[in-house]
């Protein structure tokens, strides 16, 4: 066998034990949030059938998918036209089976062929990784991790406060103290559209809107205007774009706008519900803004919808969610209700890493290290070894009478805070 | 778009709630005794190149493994001879990577390409999904987990003795109290054919005799035969086929076979010296049986051999393990030697299901549920709700004032011990 140099596919990750130890303390925490909340976890396979995956993540999305070239004979069903047609018509039939993209789709999956054995309210957490075939860049990946909960089964907009309340305990549990939980409705921009007389250009709208941190206003009005927004229609959206003070005052000048739309109305009023159930909870800061340039890309959500920011890491959103009225209709399980969210781990992490907030006590593993002097030391250490892992203590024997200076470069690199050398005298 | 009714892929599964509080007790049970012994978790990416997994794992492996397909045009670098050439002329040019087979390869690979870094000797443990595209049937999944731990960089027998360690302190924890570790050396193998006049068949040896549980004595014998060992070589097997007695009459009766090999007496001094290193432990009961039938398929293995079963169960091997001398040596790193085994989540948890040794609480997420009376006791819940969760006590609001039959049925589902039921008066 000739021997080689190996290497991992571009995009892809090996997490070694100081990595591991940072993304352990990271998802146990967010683990610990979602299950006092009382989400209950799930996985699904890391392999779907691709007609469960494919046609739910639009065109750019099927690109993306992975494939697994099906077993065996995989040429079996192709004929030389297929071959001499190329990709789009060999592809379907020498691939079956697709990875994971998100979460979501396979837990919609997963309610639609559990329908009848679900408790609803069904609130589940899901953390597992996901596939896509970018470009990898800093920051992205090929392989990466998602941390999904969701509750599927009523309309309740105690669980919009929830998430609230989740993000605050989450992040108060990582010491991140400066952080902002945007929160918008689409009805209130479907609201808006109404008003400013652009009914049914909801989408072009949030596209345009969602970029305003990046493209500024002017960008955001230039925008508007290529996608036939009239002048009058941009001159009413003035105040909105230019939104200033604290939610109420946002809030007032919302209400004045939006007062001859209904569904606007439904939307301020739903919000407003959010946030008196938030404050019933008692939380000292719920850190919660009121952004009206919060559109979200997805176009499955209906209600509310969250983003969350860190201050001063240069990170982008590093959570958001919202809620959804139809989760399942393409499987044929229609106006199913539910909301959902999720954390970016690999943002999280890298606005840990640069606001330092990672304890020094993540990485390490072992707490005692014996350190044998020689051949008959290391048979004295048995039954201390024995001992101190009975009281639930990590520990470890070094396994050779090797240097003094070797055993404790050993603890120091692994970063063991205590070390006992055994001398065979004793 | 059409409506599907979705289905996964054969040989793979969901894991609800109630298998996850299940499958988490035992992950947790055996992650928390790797980290108790010192092992540092390391994850590795789902894909690998094709070129580190294939030629790993035999020509049968080679079938096995999942194969994804290049992104893009992926027939770009095939021609119309590939195509009439078939599948295995088509494949090495439409996909340049594969789903991990098993821990082992990438471990290799992780400790080759992080060779100046590592900390030997280096003790990880890795907890993680594997893909083969086998037949499914039951207890063979084409996704299914695996938990190995790996010592490399030492020669120490300790690392042995710890595995004996590993296995008795989890099974403890789970509550399994009736297993044996089986325990044989690849030396002792070696020394038996040498002895038997039938050196440089030790393969042939191995697989025979490991079948002896199911195939019989006579089974063996005959397999040998067809093998070409001579009725003499077969005639000298006799007392090891029938080896009776405790740990020690075994070795009695191998010292006395084996006296004429040197590397068979290497393999018997080795097993005492892990014994003794067992025994100085000051463990009660170490459950380990020589088991001399015992030969492991993976032909890496070089030292000690392990394999664990359960009594009474139906269910086969659920851990093993053994020394190699050579990891590495394919990707270019020679003569690294260490010692690994593994947990079989699947054959585990199937053995603690008919054992009944799953604690109830393992399925239980949320402690208390709150059930309001009305939309007003909603609000009057919300204070509550905090403070338990404040107390870090899992709890919910039931999140609609819905009949009360239709909450405590929830609770019930669920196995929420504790609700509280909220009027609006209070």
């Amino acid at each position: 066998m000739s021997k080689q140099k190996p290497a991992i596919p571009k995009g892809t990750r090996d997490f070694g034990p100081v990595e591991m130890g940072k993304r352990n303390f990271l998802l146990n925490t967010i683990r610990g949030t979602f299950q006092k909340f009382g989400y209950m976890p799930l996985e699904t396979p890391s392999m779907e059938n691709l007609s469960v995956l494919t046609g739910k993540y639009g065109d750019e999305g099927d690109q993306l998918l992975y494939k697994i070239v099906n077993s065996g004979d995989f040429l079996k069903k192709t004929t030389s036209e297929d071959y001499a047609q190329g990709a789009a018509s060999m592809l379907p039939k020498i691939a079956e089976k697709g990875l994971r993209y998100d979460l979501t789709v396979p837990f919609a999956r997963y309610v639609v062929m559990n329908r009848h054995e679900l408790n609803l309210p069904f609130k589940r957490f899901q953390m597992q990784p996901v596939w896509r075939a970018d470009r990898p860049q800093k920051g992205r990946y090929r392989e990466f991790l998602q941390c999904d909960a969701d509750v599927v089964g009523t309309s309740s907009l105690l669980c919009e406060a929830e998430i609230v309340m989740m993000i605050n305990e989450t992040f108060e549990k990582l010491g991140i103290k400066n952080f902002s939980i945007h929160l918008n409705h689409r009805k209130v921009l479907s609201g808006i559209t109404q008003v400013i007389g652009a009914k049914g250009k909801e989408t072009a709208f949030c596209v345009a809107i969602d970029k305003i941190d990046k493209i500024g206003k002017e960008g955001v009005e230039n925008e508007l205007r290529n996608n036939d927004f009239s002048e009058d229609a941009i001159q009413q959206l003035q105040p909105l774009l230019t939104l200033e003070g604290d939610n109420n005052q946002k809030l007032i000048a919302l209400k004045s706008l939006l007062n001859s739309s209904e569904i606007g109305k439904t939307g301020i009023e739903e919000l407003e519900q959010v946030m008196q159930m938030v404050n019933g909870f008692g939380l000292q800061a719920h850190h919660v803004v009121y952004d009206l340039t919060l559109a979200r890309g997805l176009s499955y959500y209906t209600g509310a919808i969250f983003e969350v920011k860190i201050d001063n890491t240069g990170v982008g959103s590093v959570s958001g969610g919202g809620r959804y009225d139809d989760l399942t209709g393409v499987f044929g399980l229609p106006d199913l209700t539910g909301v959902g969210f999720s954390f970016g781990v690999d943002r999280l992490y890298d606005a840990m890493e640069a606001l330092g907030l990672f304890p020094e006590s993540s990485q390490a593993v072992t707490t005692v290290l014996l350190c044998p002097f020689d051949e008959t030391a290391m048979f004295h250490a048995l039954p201390i070894l024995g001992k101190l892992r009975e009281a639930d203590i990590p520990s470890e024997l070094f396994p050779e009478p090797a240097k003094m200076k070797k055993q404790l470069n050993y603890a120091n690199k692994k970063a063991i805070p205590f070390v006992i050398i055994i001398g065979s005298e004793e």
